[in-house]
């Protein structure tokens, strides 16, 4: 009864963090579209400043508050009952969607530089966020052909999950950290009577902006870095049940990539082996995403 | 004989990432001192430029270089025959060293901006660099009164690591993300006649720089991250043999603070439950950081 009782309060202290998460998120959305329409030009596709628009707003909307939630979408305690297949779905659609509005928002930019004959990719801002988006692509597409597809052997999910989850939130970091120099040069650039330097209410307001975005940031972090939050290897009750086995053969390759412990996953070659591990994992309750 | 050459292979691994991240980390420092003397005023402390420049220099030595080393210092394996205390009073001495340079490095711009009627603190790299630098600070301190001093219950250490963990890496992406936007607020800033926007070398060689934190960051992050390059518990080794064990107490304490299994450990007591905990973390290879 105590053990239910501890479980439950950590239940609850997820979905006040989730919460938080959210509302801070959504925060942040609602702060872009105030700059954008109270203090910018608005939104448009012409060459004008309102094209410009659409990549801060697109950008935190996408790049920033949808790939946070794509991140910690296995974290959600009522999914647990869905099948993994159908969350790595969630997870890759959510990301794709990520993509495609990070990609329609350096469009955006492309278009009103030259339409104004700005030069491109001169800045770091422009050379970190290219980066991140080309390192995205790949890791959306390496993911979707190792862990979603069924042709992957085990063992390379194995060996390629610690590597995915890093990369993943690394990405996610430096996108923020990318977020954060944009604001910086387009205020410097926008702000001029009266410029930046003398904190003119846009100012306060976008500062507020980039401080809710780390917020954001940590927050996710702190949520996909916790062992204790993770979706559990429900696999392990199914082997047990040797007749179900064989019917989730896919589903059992999650415990493997549920694991970091890429280094021994040679050693299993069977149910039985893989039995032991799972029942080690639980005991030792040491299941972690870094 | 097999299992030798694995961890043979997996020790060059992490040498080869340990120079290539000393490396990244060596030649950022060289690079920030090529900026500021090849290509602006090099350094003084006279309220002129500088003395602003001091605090590129000092962050991306000690805010970025030293905190980076001082993250990864217990993952060296030649220390690990060293006593954990030794290893704590680097990890401590080499944050110290970086906080101390950090505020120097802040004052430096402050004495500049008031020497010159620049407005301080209007920025959005100033109000994430100070809140990063407060955080930091505390960090410290509470790392210093739980961790290095005696006084602390062995189940307040093993709550406050995975939290103590968590911060450090979020304060030091923090620190990097800071450094980007600092770059790009004094490459606008500075490059008027060509403008940033023209590519002059000083702008190409400065964005470099600010590639390459993003690099060292993200290889500090990765070697950080990895479980199985935790300092081993040899502490348990210690445990098993009863006569040490009561000789080395202190040490003990760090089984706990090695995992990140926090939530466990009102369950074990005394030192067979630990004895237990410490063949079932060595056996799952899970003892994680994140």
């Amino acid at each position: 009864a105590a053990h239910g009782a501890r479980k439950m309060e950590d239940y609850g202290r997820f979905l006040a963090l989730l919460a938080a998460t959210l509302l801070v998120g959504f925060v942040s959305v609602i702060l872009s579209l105030v700059w954008v329409f109270h203090y910018r030009e608005g939104l448009s596709w012409d060459g004008s400043p309102g094209e410009f628009n659409w990549h801060p707003v697109l950008i935190i909307t996408g790049f920033v508050f949808i790939q946070g939630i794509a991140i910690i979408v296995y974290r959600l305690p009522w999914t647990w009952k869905c099948s993994k297949l159908l969350m790595k779905f969630i997870h890759a659609g959510l990301n794709t969607i990520a993509m495609i509005l990070a990609i329609v928002s350096m469009v955006a930019v492309f278009d009103f530089h030259n339409a104004k004959n700005i030069p491109n990719m001169y800045s770091l801002h422009s050379w970190i966020g290219l980066t991140a988006v080309i390192f995205y692509s790949l890791q959306l597409f390496l993911g979707f052909a190792v862990f979603l597809l069924p042709f992957a052997p085990v063992h390379l999910r194995a060996a390629l999950m610690p590597i995915h989850v890093y990369s993943g939130l690394t990405i996610f970091a430096t996108v923020i950290a990318t977020a954060l120099m944009g604001i910086t040069e387009k205020l410097i650039f926008a702000l001029k009577n009266p410029a930046y330097s003398a904190s003119p209410p846009e100012a306060t307001l976008v500062n507020c902006l980039g401080l809710l975005l780390v917020i954001f940031g940590s927050l996710i972090l702190w949520m996909a870095s916790r062992p204790h939050w993770k979706r559990p290897p429900a696999e392990s009750a199914k082997i047990l049940r040797p007749i179900a086995a064989t019917a989730e053969g896919t589903e059992a390759e999650s415990t493997m990539t549920n694991s970091s412990n890429a280094d021994k996953s040679d050693l299993r070659g069977n149910a039985e082996a893989a039995r032991k591990q799972n029942i080690k994992f639980d005991e030792a309750g040491q299941r972690s995403t870094m």
